[in-house]
């Protein structure tokens, strides 16, 4: 079985980092061999949410045809916002949150978007339908990626769902949401260029 | 609340017409006013399904935009197999089984795609994600779309899933498969130009 690369946009915010990886184990639990990749420099506030539950950062990529043929997509579609290399791989699936535009495909492939705050909401989900379980370090980085796409459940863009989640990983990873929300913000903020649409 | 249309493609087969009719049916059960129409003359075989199962003809529609401000698509996406007047309202959401091409949004949607042998399969579990029960009326014709597509599944674009989808589908509807799938089959070869693609 040959690898696949799971990544998210470049410029990479929490959410594009961690639903790599969550999405990743997920993928890897139900049978595929996939590892978890970045487009470009992890940012403090991904540090910080990496670093507090113990997972390592991943592998930083700028091309996947050298080293695979399928990959997967999270927390973006739009080939700009892609792997510069991106016409030269299958893409097997997507899971996000934004409009879709400047995405196309050869052949029929697995895509699932909800407009929701934040992909790990929707990989949230994908978890329960297949009945995994989700791991403490990996509840923890989803609920960051939460915390950081909805600006603390204060964004326009969060919906109940996000909220749901929110609780119920942050109960998982066992913090208090408001504390560490807090705490994850602040360690964002020297760097931080974020909006709400990420 | 403001009326939703919901339909399948231009030229429209089986699975473009009876996903309408179900998907629509879903919709309404959780709330929202939606009306299935199609985008062109209902065929021979669609017509037998319909009629077998007691279901009414859907509305042929050319153009939305008079008429709605939002819409759903099922079996297609690109526009160029979609209404006239597409760019002129919202889509909403997208239910299909095959490859994304000349299609962009403005803003975040739901999108369910997966690379099986019928959107119907897709519906299927999307009726079970929600709870909803499929009606006899509605199954009898969701099993006409999986059979359809999937040549009474004999097509390579046919997956377990679809099988087990359609076997589920037949004991709702009451219908033995075999049977009727070649009855129905039957019926539309006087015009059909099928292909497995759809
Ligand atoms: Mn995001
Ligand atoms: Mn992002
Ligand atoms: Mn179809
Ligand atoms: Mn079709």
């Amino acid at each position: 079985m040959d690898k696949i690369l799971v990544f998210g946009h470049k410029s990479p915010d929490t959410d594009a980092v961690t639903s790599a990886i969550s999405f990743s184990y997920l993928q890897n639990q139900l049978g595929l061999d996939t590892e978890a990749v970045a487009l470009g420099e992890i940012g403090e506030e991904t540090t910080f949410a990496l670093n507090y539950f113990n997972v390592n950062k991943p592998r930083v990529v700028t091309t996947v045809s050298n080293e695979v043929k399928q990959v997967m997509l999270v927390d973006h579609n739009e080939s700009q916002q892609s792997v510069e290399d991106i016409e030269k791989v299958e893409v097997l699936s997507v899971v996000d949150h934004h409009r879709i535009a400047n995405f196309q495909t050869a052949n029929p492939l697995y895509y699932r978007a909800e407009p929701v705050g934040c992909t790990n909401t929707i990989i949230l989900k994908l978890y329960k339908e297949h009945g995994v379980t989700v791991p403490k370090d990996i509840a923890g980085i989803m609920l960051s990626a939460i915390i950081s796409d909805t600006l603390l459940l204060k964004s326009p863009t969060c919906t109940d769902i996000d909220i749901a989640s929110a609780k119920e990983l942050a109960e998982i990873a066992g913090v208090d949401l408001e504390n560490y929300g807090i705490e994850l913000l602040k360690s964002g903020t020297k760097t931080s260029d974020k909006s709400a649409e990420d």
